[in-house]
């Protein structure tokens, strides 16, 4: 796979054509069968929560979890961006299969994570400096979000909380471990439900053998790679960025207390602005090879996307918490500063994406 | 008073000395008999609300306290930044009673404004984006405050509100109506009282004779400026300025849930600063006089410590109504909102000082 190494911006390299992509999907579908295997060797499908997380085990069902779910968006994202290179009935077929699986196996993690980080807010919202271990981090996918230091084995001390914090955060834990149980429940039965077996066999055919249209290899990929981009850009420039830059512009909490039970319609641009720019750095990847630098601007605005997306959920999951009936005023109380608490984090993460845009923009050669 | 209009920093001018403390507190005594004598006229000693606010009577009762605050300030600040300069016995038993009369004075505006404060939030909060008449802003000396619009004599409006959000900006009206009104009573009684009336006789010989020592029209008023400047300039070094000029730095919110009763003892050395700021400014009139330049810079970072002081003493006043026994859980939730974000106000503040103070700086020739 020469056209790997190729910089797609040099003049004087030959095209990347659908070889390249070919080359990614089989890359991809090989890592998925490795990550499946891997899985069902670890126990990923034991629902009991006493897996092996956290003793040091190179076989983590935590890490074999992130990798299917990895290599399924890859494979999803490049069916997308270069489509016309593709067998149409196949990558139709495949396409909603794909996203059904990725959305699947990714809930757990999300609950998972979703209450991991209010746990940690609630602490530190409460002047505690300790680092928190989520009661349930050692089920299934269960895994540590990015923002806190490594867990250590220990239970969640609530010593120095006030009454309402410890509350808010036992109902948080009980309803979020509840959602994370039964997404893993579902998780678990997708993975052993013929529909998946169906992928899994799909993607199995996919690791020898990648359904191209006949004239794929003489197709450059870029042009499809630019589109992508393009794409991108313009849901960028959709985004009110001018008030993202101004720090403390107060928009993330507007419409907080408002009676309109889906309270954060603000939030779906960006939402949408982060799938785009996961599709447009797979596009990179199939034309620059794995071995091509990672573009730590783009990775710095994709990450505070991830923190957007993050903490719009969090903050939704606090608000759906306080709705709890004959909770203590106390509870709600804390829920609703840990709401607030958490659209300040969206808007935190709108200026950071403004700002390592910004540097994108200038930076691009 | 010809040093009125000199350039403190011009090498070529002359010395200003205690003659131009002596005019200085000789105006603002005249203007504190003036203000009482408006305030007395316009009936700001009515308690019943019915007073002549909104009707565009020039001479308000609103417009007579502030004036009242404004020269009190003024005194009580130079009598501490020149004490070396004035009569020790006399400026030692003034000082306390100044003290005494300023924050008796203030009170009922600072409740009042307060509610607005609170009431704009919420509504603000609630996606609503019309003004809001607080309930009683025609009682004493309320006033709007300087971030609504001119509000229209209307009733609240609460019908974009959610319950919770309705509910506590009912709750919250209640109590700081209460309070308002008893501040209201207070000041009434105060300025009727026997030690008021000691004050004001005071403040009356002070209008025609200043009690300088005896060499005060030799001494030299610079070093105690830069004495003043340089107790501010120690104590705005002493603030956490680089962690302020981060945006986002969440800092302000920590300890929003502590258990201590006394929630935010980080504010304290930015409210000093706050009063230090005020001193160096009212330093700045005595040397340079009425018609010096306003130095928009200082007055930026005077009111973004203002909005500091604002904003705590709001979130505080949140906290504080979440405790109210028997309150409905939306009630308390949308407190925890509100408060939440008015120490985000608080952290939005800080940044702006940061912001004004580095401009400050730099800019200072």
């Amino acid at each position: 796979m020469a056209q790997q190494h190729l910089d797609p911006t040099d003049p004087m390299a030959g095209p990347v054509t659908g070889d390249a992509l070919a080359g990614y999907l089989r890359a991809q579908a090989t890592e998925f069968l490795r990550a499946l295997r891997l899985h069902r060797e670890t126990g990923g499908g034991t629902a009991n929560g006493s897996g092996p997380h956290g003793s040091g085990s190179p076989a983590d069902p935590v890490d074999a979890a992130r990798a299917l779910r990895r290599a399924v968006r890859r494979i999803s994202g490049s069916l997308h961006t270069f489509r016309p290179l593709l067998d149409s009935d196949w990558s139709e077929s495949m396409r909603p299969e794909l996203a059904w699986l990725s959305g699947t196996l990714a809930m757990e993690h999300a609950y998972s994570a979703r209450l991991e980080r209010l746990l940690l807010a609630l602490h530190r919202l409460s002047g505690a400096v300790f680092p928190v271990q989520t009661a349930g981090a050692t089920a299934g996918t269960a895994r540590p979000g990015r923002s806190g230091p490594p867990a250590p084995p220990a239970a969640p001390d609530r010593g120095n909380l006030t009454v309402g914090a410890a509350k808010a955060g036992a109902l948080l834990e009980r309803q979020l471990t509840l959602a994370r149980t039964r997404a893993h429940s579902t998780a678990l039965q997708a993975l052993g439900s013929s529909r998946f077996h169906a992928v899994a066999d799909n993607i199995a055919v996919l690791a020898s053998e990648v359904p191209l249209v006949p004239d794929a290899t003489t197709i450059r990929l870029h042009p499809h790679t630019v589109a992508a981009q393009d794409r991108l850009t313009d849901a960028v420039t959709a985004l009110p960025l001018v008030t993202a830059g101004h720090p403390y512009n107060a928009e993330a909490l507007i419409h907080g207390l408002a009676p309109d039970p889906a309270p954060h319609p603000q939030d779906t641009p960006w939402h949408q602005v982060r799938l785009l720019l996961r599709l447009h750095r797979y596009a990179r990847e199939v034309l620059q090879g794995p071995n091509a630098p990672v573009d730590v601007r783009l990775l710095a605005a994709g990450q505070a996307l991830d923190r957007h997306r993050d903490a719009s959920e969090a903050a939704a999951a606090a608000a759906q918490a306080a709705r709890t009936p004959r909770i203590a005023p106390a509870t709600a109380y804390a829920l609703g500063v840990l709401h607030a608490d958490q659209r300040h984090e969206v808007e935190a993460a709108r200026f950071a994406f403004q700002q390592a845009w910004q540097k994108q923009t200038v930076g691009t050669p």
